[in-house]
């Protein structure tokens, strides 16, 4: 039960990495995530920190490893099928990695939940999709 | 310690799988392997397989899983820098992801070692490099 | 969604791992497991080998790796909860590693599955109890 | 190449967890860490929070997973075989997982490095048992 989605970047993974993070910038997705705030003071790269994407997802990063080039957070609340209502355990994790005959990067987004009164699939798949795509333009 | 060597292929992520995962077909390979003997009677997808390449690389498989798409193998003797004499303890992984948004593929060829007298990763490189190099021109 | 068990094995991690990694033997379990049926000729360390437990589970070995000491296998069809038509995509995980002070053993068997229409994890959970517990005994 | 060491302690994984995944918090093990020295003011779940232990080990956060129970951290100088002009790429991980049936904690200590001089086992083995140990005794 989950997401599973990925793309080809045309840039080095370190750049890759270090622009995706920092959990507190989305700058690299403008066409998806109009509003990053900042819950407390806790910086995007300590465990714990929180943010809300557009308003409405409320999200807490878990995990980050500079060395594997991957990070985890999970979606506390948010609006239709992620709502708390709706799904427990919702977890995402990106992964960097590179692509050493071209010097570009592989990406991959990957979501898993323990339970859900369904339709969380549908709904969260053309989001990463659209990140995702994002991303690629910023580098293209 | 190691090697790290990636490509992306031009095909879908069951199909590259399908192709490399039997440890006695190199035939997607041609322009590096020009041998392969199988020891024994053990198929290629059996754990333990043992095979020689090119009458002189004696490897033995360690791990194969069609759900991860990924291979364990070791290098038990060689040519040069991979002799039982210069390296101990020769691992490769081989992993394949699926990248969604072509419906293409990630591979990376990883290798890494517990001691050695010197100069593996030069030696080793450039026959990964060689050997991702004809798997992209299979399905180019 | 999955099922966590995990327990401790006085003996040491090679011991435990070589009593465990054919599909075909579960000679360790003998108050949980009274028939194993071999399905066709596949060997139990070849990915892919079928067996039929107690009559009723039909699994696959996905994936053996005697490096990683893991194994990863399917339940295709099965009694109640795991029947195909209550649950899809089920697969098990089983890991061991060593518990180096004691020479002893630390061993998880972890599965989950894509969807199902519920009660898996309490149909499934004291099987894993079980199983684990019979290896426990084994080596007690 | 690397040192790996495993004990299992008598208290919950989420207990251990906690008292372990702050980089600046040592006060589990003081049998062996008489001084913990923060450089900067970055937190110790903060990646890339530094430490020097007993004024002699150079130390980097790389990765902290409350999800996964992991960390990972870089030697960046210390005494000895693990001084930077012994030891490049050295990196450490510890993981943290619950042995269900006791409710108590498996916990691994695993090191590697790119290269070295040599002795750099000998010399880190001791320290990572010696820690253990001293984790163990916190929960005894």
């Amino acid at each position: 039960m989950g997401c599973f989605n990925s793309v080809v970047i045309n840039a080095p993974a370190d750049k890759v990495w270090t622009t995706i993070r920092d959990f507190h910038d989305l700058s690299w997705a403008p066409n998806v995530v109009e509003d990053v705030e900042k819950v407390g003071d806790i910086p995007g790269t300590q465990i714990g920190a929180k943010r809300v994407l557009n308003g409405a997802f409320q999200e807490t990063l878990l995990g980050l490893d500079d060395n594997q080039r991957t990070l985890r957070y999970s979606i506390d609340d948010g609006p239709d099928a992620v709502s708390k209502d709706n799904v427990k355990g919702y977890v995402g994790r990106v992964q960097v990695l590179p692509v050493t005959d071209t010097d570009t990067t592989y990406i991959s987004w990957e979501t898993s939940w323990e339970s859900s009164g369904g339709g969380v699939q549908e709904f969260c798949d053309p989001i990463y999709q659209a990140l995702l795509a994002d991303l690629k333009k910023t580098f293209s």
